[in-house]
């Protein structure tokens, strides 16, 4: 199984954002949605090997997590509004520190990075590691941040994570994202 | 200069589509909006040395083009809303034959595909070419199209141009140019 996590560090806990609004009013929730957008879909079909786990860091003393399955989500759209609108229904819902599904193969929780670091060996994907493209063997999973850098919180816990870069430029998260998974097709399938 | 124009098959060539609905009422335009986003940003930077054509071809009398321009463009976030916002104010005006501005750096005109392919030498981005990465020289512009496959029309018009390809995974046309782009970042630095 492949895995991305991506620290929304002003992303909402609670349901009530604007999806008219998802840059103000979801604490840059159009990343996460883009990022959704690249982990799990290509053309006309879904990932069935991946799932994406969405950090919604807004709020400091209560984070939340959000899991997006690709062997099991259903309806899930290329465009930012509708994969907002899925977020903000698993936002809607109570929940504690178990998954608990709140559209088919979407799931939240309470909890945030600790917990998730805790579960998965991650790797992070950033600027200043190694080109993946000369990795002997990439890692399964991923962690990113948003637009803004991790905190120092965040650093401490990712101590001694190897970390890799897609390429010179500094990309988007969704755009290292799909950078990625190129590279992952490619060896996958034999191509390189 | 590079250059990326994308088909939208469906998309609106008036500016009356809805924000709200851009996958529906614009004609997928979300995937156009997100093909900016790929074209011209990267983290907190516009590529300056790109320009990235919509070609809206839902009216089958009567397409336009709509030119955002990396070197002048102004206020580009990465979000589809606001880039709607855009390409609905680059359609509200009249225009002709040549680009007229609608916002600094966002020109819009009559005409589709035909039009451009006389102006550039394209090349096509498409799962069926040859690998990016064994190709010596990349092309500096890319035609690629939407959901969509290019109409009969279209590949006469683009009959002996030469196909690319960035891997085995059929993409969306936004996450193509991402990849195509990355090559491209890694061979003007060096990397490779």
């Amino acid at each position: 199984m492949k895995r991305f996590a991506i620290v929304g560090h002003q992303a909402r806990t609670s349901g009530d954002f604007n999806l008219n609004d998802l840059p103000g009013s979801g604490g840059r929730m159009d990343i996460l949605c883009r990022c959704i957008n690249s982990s799990l879909l290509i053309s006309h079909g879904v990932r069935d090997d991946v799932e994406c786990y969405l950090v919604l860091a807004g709020d400091n003393r209560h984070h939340k997590t959000i899991r997006f399955s690709g062997k099991s989500v259903r309806s899930l759209s290329p465009d930012e509004r509708s994969t907002g609108a899925l977020i903000k229904k698993a936002l809607s819902i109570p929940c504690g520190d178990m998954f608990r599904e709140s559209s088919p193969g979407i799931s939240v929780r309470q909890g945030g990075v600790k917990e998730l670091l805790a579960e998965f060996s991650f790797a992070i994907l950033d600027e200043k590691g190694s080109d993946i493209r000369e990795t002997g063997h990439l890692p399964d999973s991923f962690l990113l941040s948003d637009s803004k850098n991790f905190t120092e919180d965040e650093v401490e816990l990712m101590n001694d994570m190897p970390t890799y870069s897609v390429g010179p430029a500094v990309l988007h998260a969704e755009q290292a994202i799909t950078v990625l998974m190129n590279e992952k097709d490619r060896r996958d399938t034999g191509w390189i």
